[in-house]
């Protein structure tokens, strides 16, 4: 297990009706408050207007951001920090998913930094503080709700980059499993297919002594594989909901990967497809990760191939590593199929023109992972076979 | 799943070395600093001295509580309150295990109530403050490191009681399992059954939909199931020393009982057989755990008994449930004696005489449990069950 320091500061209220800790928790941190949100999901859910009512009653001026498009923008950045300064804004609230929760993240840091805040991104200027930030979460899927972390996409240079900062941390997020009631299929199955992926990236790791991580990491993958399908054909089985919605905020806050290296293989890869096609994360995870597996699976890596298999899938250990392994693809695949995911990037309407293009820009920090390093080579090989 | 708030505000600095963070720690809280140990081992193993010249080297006054017993006792508790306020002393420094930490955790709060601080373990008085905290473990066990409770014990009165409250979450913790490399068989084993204890505590829960929550306990106990025999044969087994440390930590922060209710059996238990014979707590975990579970299995309990057998213990599921629950408690048992540790009360000196006083000792604020609630007759009957 290697050396990590650990600190997940956000609070989380968790469960029906827990907005009514919305304004006590608001009230540690601020008094002017920017509200931002996406499309018009949060208005029809009754959220907004709840929300609302509780700024007004509590006399908490807001102003308002909406508009965030999933694959959050640079451009939808800007304007939330203008809009901060203008209005003396000292508290950030995010209504929605992973993107408008990652774009008031980075709204957050901006405020403090006087140039354009995609510098923050690229590293080219340093997080230095924050505005503080809460969260209302609508969607089970990026984990971003108890994470540092914001994906942002500026898709004029076609570019999606992920970077972190513990001052972007919310300070709260109120997880209600009744706001993701109205997730549609198609998104209720790719937040499945993200949840799945971050415990995957975690799981399949080089520091084979990090023995609990990854039992942890499997403890995601089966809540994901059994309640996925669950609310899916149930959009308001509440335990479903709850079960993935508290699973996306393990997934990704640290608990699986501390103690293991955090080199990622399959989230950089579609970074890329996102930021070239606009694809859904989740989307994209679902159509790389088997074909990333079956890429680096080999006599180093078998070993944890067998673990996923049995482990998570339940296949019988007596048999062959190799066969298990294969299996254990096979389930993968499969499963994201029954959720309703394409399986190949010719589905999603990505052709082979720029496959190599995005394969050196992925890797062009270096190569992909630890568990098994992919180079630019690598991942033309995983774009083509996924294609 | 049932509603929760969740709050883990403990630092964790968890690896080799990681002492090298204590100082800038400790300058984020406190500049006057009582350290709480208690028997030789920490100047044995040499980290009493490297505290101290830390300390020294950063011209950072401190004074000592050395002598923390086992089952610490509230008198020592009162020593270190008087020597805070006659020293203003403004940072409590533990290094130990649980029962170091749970001492200085009551003397931090004990410090701002102005009577006596049994008070605050009977609920007479209510928490409100407490001085910063900041631990360095050296026994994977109690995992009081990473959780805001205190297990105090009254000699005088045959008392032992566990309160809790967030004023007394540690700041920060540093976890090296280097430091726990010198631990004895005896205490190795009984911090493995005390580890095992909280995670089954949680595992074993009416609130069947909090189906994450029990995949994670499954982790903890497949974690301690491998890493307990390897840490009593290698001491210094890196790999294995981590892994329980860890495990410690992660299995009482309230990651496995957020969303189930926090009603425990064998711990209320166990604590009556501490407060009237002050034997070890994970020993007499170890004795009582295996007897509750036999008699709380019933038609209402045995499919909880089944994914027990069969995630943890690598059952076959095509058994029948009560086979797999009766092979599964059988194994937990035959874990138990493989590390050394004894099965019965006799073994441990404990007759008949006052098992009806622990009895209803330990149900007097009602049953225990929410699992399978049992009152003081039952309780008695697993005390006999146990002799």
């Amino acid at each position: 297990m290697l050396n990590f320091n650990y600190s997940i500061p956000t609070k989380i209220f968790f469960g029906k009706e827990q907005i009514q800790s919305l304004i006590g928790q608001i009230n540690q941190y601020g008094t002017r408050i920017l509200l931002v949100y996406g499309g018009g999901s949060i208005k029809k859910i009754g959220l907004y207007n709840k929300v609302v009512t509780l700024l007004k009653e509590n006399n908490l001026p807001y102003w308002e951001l909406p508009g965030i498009d999933p694959n959050p923008r640079i451009e939808s950045v800007r304007k939330g920090i203008a809009l901060c300064r203008e209005n003396q804004i000292n508290f950030v609230l995010a209504i929605g998913g992973g993107s408008t929760i990652d774009c008031a993240k980075l709204i957050a840091a901006g405020f403090f930094y006087p140039k354009d805040p995609w510098d923050l991104m690229i590293g080219t200027a340093k997080f230095e503080k924050a505005l503080p930030l809460g969260t209302i979460l609508t969607l089970a899927a990026t984990g971003s709700e108890m994470d540092p972390i914001a994906v942002i996409s500026n898709p004029e240079i076609n570019q999606k980059i992920g970077t972190g900062h513990p001052t972007m941390a919310p300070k709260f997020s109120i997880l209600d499993p009744t706001y993701t009631f109205s997730v549609p299929k198609s998104q209720t199955a790719a937040g499945t297919a993200d949840i799945m992926s971050h415990a995957l990236e975690s799981f399949f790791s080089g520091i084979r002594s990090a023995y609990l991580q990854s039992r942890m990491s499997e403890a995601i993958l089966k809540t994901c594989i059994k309640y996925g399908p669950i609310a899916m054909v149930e959009p308001e089985n509440y335990e479903a909901r709850a079960n993935l919605m508290w699973a996306s905020s393990l997934a990704i806050n640290g608990l699986l990967s501390y103690g293991k290296e955090r080199k990622w293989s399959a989230h950089p890869i579609e970074h890329e497809l996102s930021a070239y096609y606009d694809i859904t994360h989740g989307v994209g995870l679902a159509i790389i990760t088997p074909h990333w597996m079956e890429y680096v699976l080999d006599d180093s890596t078998v070993d944890v191939f067998k673990d996923y298999g049995v482990n998570v899938w339940g296949l019988n250990p007596e048999l062959e590593a190799y066969e298990i392994a294969r299996q254990a693809i096979e389930k993968t695949k499969a499963f994201f199929v029954s959720l309703g995911l394409p399986t190949t990037l010719s589905a999603v309407n990505i052709s082979e023109e720029k496959l190599e293009l995005m394969a050196n820009a992925a890797t062009k920090h270096g190569p992909l992972g630890e568990f098994r390093p992919i180079n630019a080579h690598d991942v033309l090989q995983i774009l083509k076979a996924s294609l």
